[in-house]
């Protein structure tokens, strides 16, 4: 079962899983504006079964857990200025959805392995760099609020009520699949949809630093994680590429596609008030649970993701 | 403004405001269980409005908050056991009604300074004593993760909107007009109860170390952090009585009223796998900022409480 499962992780996720010969449960509610999109799914539609409840609405989703080996919690809203100004949308989707979905499976599903995708941003601005999994949990937005509450009730479920928990927290995560149709979904969405069309993007500041993580390692670290039996009760960071300046990621895009040019622009107030600044990673703890390390140079993700939309554009506009 | 504010801290707040003079609304949904209580305001019934709003259901608060100088913000559920067998009730009561507050103050009341009741059970298990602000967060139960997020919402609109509010971490707070029913609202709601009723108690363990704050003092605190301009933005500790054993505590009461007596019982599995363990609080930081200091022993506050107790018993059981 994939949770999100027509959204960015969520589908690269159920398309892995029906690619290995799964029996592959999207669930998906095809909110507004997060990232559910049929197309993500074309070529599988008769290995992925689709169900559209909405989990922050049903209180009883114990016929959609019940049996299942594995549940891959990607579903939520990840858009951090949204967040701020319809913060009850987001406590719906990342609270009181997760807490639906974790109740149903003490219930009805104690046996599954599950993996929720948590994220960076409940750290907040770091103190120091690389961040490991010690760092102080301090969110500067609505939405790592509701990350790092989601987070604390999957960690509970697993110590109290003993189910098979394990968190994931995700860097910028790129790469075929996610939305482009504008910001909400990490920045370097309008980035790749503007090169691709040959139009002009923006460099909001462009000396922070960041990691990025291609899509199929996020996708192979989930499924470690779901089946090696060591992480279940555990937190890790999910780092990716060394860290490269917004900057230099910009100019490397561009140099890439071969199309494309950019403006640097100065952060708006709105936004600065919610950045985060620098971000890396620390995945020690990670690798040496599972051997695991990402295969994917920001170079290869780059040209795979432009390669992707080039070819299906239409579908994500 | 005092939200809660016919249930222990809230109405006992509302109540010394209505003694200095203070323009004074208590809005109180008188949910269930959570310790709402009309005679809690007995005889201050001209001086204190009554708003029965449910603040979880209710997304336009502007009409309460509009106004208002201080917003004592005592509402919510505090019982841990409740909350692990209906989490959606504590999510809506712990952070939805405080999101729902938030908001109305960000549109209509920028200027009221807000006092946040959080409390020692978001820090979880203590990892050293005393416990001071830079401890970390590991809430144990979904209240304390329902009021850790609450708490970091408050921070956040003050960060971000510019609020002018104060989170105080209280320890366990005691004292007239507290629920006595049952254990829902500390232990030692129960034991006064079966004292007065010259009755035996139960004490669960009872090696435990805890710190104790007279309601009195706590009531002190709010108003300091709502006046004190230099606090806001600011999180605190405040704790009360140097340690007791719960043992000893038990041992006290029974000596101070001279009735009652009570059997030592193993934790129940249950409540073990939830409990905190030891906890005292290093409160230096709002002393520090305040001058403020418990004014009550332990002794003096436990004798008040069975005093009152003993004649409003009728109200409270």
């Amino acid at each position: 079962m994939v949770t999100g499962g027509l959204g960015f992780i969520g589908s690269n996720v159920a398309c892995r899983l029906a690619d290995l010969g799964a029996d592959v449960l999207a669930v998906d509610a095809m909110m507004a504006n997060c990232g559910g999109n049929l197309a993500n799914i074309a070529g599988y539609e008769d290995r992925i079964k689709v169900d559209r409840t909405d989990l922050s609405q049903d209180a009883n989703l114990d016929r959609l857990v019940e049996g299942r080996q594995i549940i891959l919690n990607c579903a939520g809203r990840v858009a951090h200025y949204d967040s701020m100004v319809n913060p009850i949308a987001d406590l719906d989707s990342n609270v009181v959805a997760q807490v639906n979905l974790l109740e149903a499976c003490r219930r009805s599903a104690p046996q599954a392995a599950i993996v929720f995708t948590s994220t960076r941003q409940i750290y907040g601005k770091p103190q120091n760099l690389p961040v490991d999994e010690q760092h102080p949990l301090r969110p500067v937005d609505v939405n790592g609020i509701n990350k790092l509450a989601s987070e604390h009730y999957h960690q509970l479920y697993h110590d109290i009520h003993g189910l098979h928990v394990v968190s994931l927290r995700l860097t910028n995560t790129f790469g075929p699949r996610m939305r482009i149709k504008d910001a909400r979904q990490t920045f370097l969405g309008v980035w790749l949809r503007a090169v691709v069309e040959e139009r002009s993007f923006e460099v909001w500041g462009g000396d922070q630093l960041r990691d990025f993580s291609y899509i199929d390692d996020v996708v192979e670290a989930m499924l470690l994680a779901a089946t090696v039996s060591a992480c279940w009760g555990q937190i890790y960071n999910i780092g990716g590429t060394p860290p490269v300046s917004l900057l230099a990621l910009a100019e490397q895009l561009v140099q890439i596609a071969g199309t494309g040019r950019f403006e640097r622009k100065v952060f708006p107030a709105e936004r600065k008030a919610i950045d985060i600044g620098d971000y890396f990673a620390d995945d020690t703890k990670f690798r040496r649970a599972t051997d695991w390390s990402p295969k994917w140079s920001l170079e290869a993700g780059l040209a795979a993701a432009l390669d992707y939309y080039r070819r299906y554009l239409d579908c994500y506009v």
